[in-house]
């Protein structure tokens, strides 16, 4: 542990503090090169973009650019660690964005006092950039700040550990509930957790085909139930009629257990109250609601998931948030709808059932991968996911009426 | 001249839209590495930073970035285009300060009702930079914003546009003044144009030694003097007790020009009416207020400087802001104060009169450079500028004590 600590601080301060820089892509040597990038050349562009605004586009790089957002009030599982605290995570996320979508990425932390602030200092820079990737943002300020910021932002605004753990997610446990023989509209759902990533997870899945009255939704003063009087407006939603009130309650006979919450919560004596071949993801990281190793010798007919790199069936939003961002700053999508959101599940899940070429088996250290219990989503180092999500993102993008572009030729099939 | 749209308009849209995109600075191949850069590595410095906030500047890019921010009221000499159509210009100050200084910048246009507005807005951001460029913000406007960004923030704010040029005017006008024989704080400086360059300019020569009442600034209306009642803060602080009304009131007997305002605003008539060898800075661009060719043509004992790349002595900014940046980093000053103006200026000049080395020679197209009329700053593509001007900022930075660290090691002499 103190191993990989040192090894993380020195990886973040050499061989220069922290992990991007900036490059130019023009030629900048000669004095030529200089007069055309900036004065006197530097006009041309500046009166085109005047006269026609969508040259902004064409002469700047605004369409390729992505900023990773945050205020640092929900820093990975570290709590409100404040905006310069958070620095880290947003510029690792900015080297995510680079490493797997060639998208240019950097990161903005954000000091302001109340939603209101937060929304208007965004929303004045918004144009400087083709997307915005909030991040680390707690609930439940981050429901008001996502639908305010995608009211005013002529761009796509997308707050990943809500919806890019949702559509990781989703994808995975559809293909957990296929292999298990259930539908998922049949399913009964336990979701422990109730905040940004637990609710956004629930209201794909009921996109997805799930019912919301089959969904029980756990905070930490148990199930969220209609007779509760301290639920906010995103709990109510899924405030359940129903005399259960805790864990136990929820879980006896359930097909699917969701954890979005904090380690260990989840003991093998619940896990054997589940129905028949469930689905457990225990997506607290690093240390989930429940370790495989015990769950799995609760019970054998299980499928397991967790946010760990270490056991099969990692949940990452590396598999998305990288790709949905290509996909929609490829057709110049001005949002990033449902729609879009469910072709990112469909792509993720497609590509885990087809077969595994050579190169994905050495990128991630495996001898054999094929859809089943032990592989049910795809790799993060699975090269083929950014062209099957961008493509699919783009293309839902352009047939839901979004996109300001056509397909691009090499997304044509 | 369609020659040099086409290429500008070329120039920016290929091989890719733009002049900037971002790089990694760390090992993001893989899984290994992305468990250092991201989840779960990236925690240890999080928490570091928690506890201590500098260590912001020891695991992250902070230190080594600069926002280049604007809202495109004033973009070059083209006025109030917006935001949008000022980002060309600021990605091209973005590229500068990579090329000449290896300061990573990237650009933020800024939406905004009110000063007031425009302030939040860069101030709740600042905290993700390590210093803030501010560029082609109208006066008088720019005034209130720098001064309340400079108070509220805790990096260094500079606006270029009045402290790059006044900086770059200063170091030429002081030197052309040496070869003239003449003595700043006995010169008569005529100063046509009032706005932001305009008054940073003569505020900075007043601290390099000139005498506030023998400024002579004109605005659209001629003289600013004390009995006008149209001025606004800035230009009352020039407001000169006089009789003198109009530009030939001003010039007879002046031994300083100094042009920021339009081209062609000064006639070879009014050159003539000018001291013994007087010293013309005609910094309109692209056209300036009298042709050198012009004004040589009326006297020959004058020293001349425009904003020209084809005419001798160039007033280039470039001259200035990546190096004072450059030095602030490196010190990690809290503010660019008129210490480190100063010391700038002084650097340049001193460079000017040093002997050019082959090399530069060559980078500056030039067979021959020797400190005098037809020589009096630096070319920009002098690589002797970083180390000169970044130094001499620094170590007015640590001895006004605006400075965090040390001098660095490849700093002391």
């Amino acid at each position: 542990m103190t191993d990989l600590r040192q090894q993380a601080l020195d990886y973040h301060s050499s061989p220069t503090p922290g992990k991007i820089s900036v490059q130019l892509t023009t030629a900048a040597e000669t004095s030529e090169d200089l007069s055309l990038a900036y004065s006197p050349g530097v006009a041309e562009p500046c009166r085109e973009i005047a006269e026609n605004p969508d040259d902004v586009y064409k002469y700047t790089a605004k369409g390729n650019t992505v900023a990773v957002i945050s205020n640092g009030t929900a820093v990975l599982g570290l709590g409100n660690l404040g905006p310069m605290a958070s620095k880290p995570v947003m510029e690792g996320k900015a080297l995510l964005f680079k490493r797997f979508a060639n998208i240019d990425s950097f990161d903005i932390e954000v000091k302001h006092k109340t939603v209101e602030e937060f929304v208007n200092t965004v929303a004045n820079i918004a144009d400087s950039f083709g997307g915005i990737n909030l991040e680390d943002i707690k609930a439940p300020e981050c429901f008001a700040i996502e639908k305010a910021l995608i009211e005013r932002c002529r761009i796509p605004v997308f707050h990943d550990d809500q919806h890019g753990t949702a559509i990781v997610t989703a994808a995975g446990l559809m293909n957990a509930l296929d292999i298990q023989g259930k539908d998922i509209n049949q399913s009964n759902i336990v979701c422990l957790g109730a905040g940004a990533a637990a609710i956004a997870c629930m209201e794909l899945l009921i996109k997805c085909g799930a019912q919301r009255e089959k969904i029980y939704m756990l905070d930490s003063k148990g199930i969220v139930h209609t007779r509760r009087d301290d639920l906010n407006d995103y709990k109510k939603l899924f405030a359940n009629n129903t005399d259960k009130r805790t864990l136990d309650d929820a879980i006896k006979g359930a097909d699917v257990f969701v954890g979005v919450s904090g380690p260990n919560l989840l003991k093998q004596e619940q896990v054997k109250l589940m129905a028949d071949n469930p689905v457990i993801f225990a997506c607290s990281n690093p240390d989930p609601e429940i370790k495989p190793e015990l769950a799995l010798a609760a019970r054998d007919d299980l499928i397991m998931a967790t946010g760990r790199s270490d056991y099969p069936n990692q949940v990452n939003n590396v598999l998305c948030f990288p790709f949905i961002f290509r996909g929609a700053l490829d057709v110049r999508a001005r949002t990033i709808n449902d729609e879009m959101k469910v072709a990112a599940v469909h792509a993720i899940r497609t590509l885990a059932k087809e077969p595994v070429p050579e190169e994905v088996l050495i990128a991630s250290g495996e001898k054999e991968l094929s859809f089943g219990k032990d592989y049910i989503i795809p790799k993060p180092m699975d090269s083929r996911l950014c062209g099957a999500v961008a493509k699919a993102v783009a293309k839902a993008a352009v047939d839901s009426g979004v996109a300001a572009l056509d397909l691009p030729a090499n997304y044509m099939e």
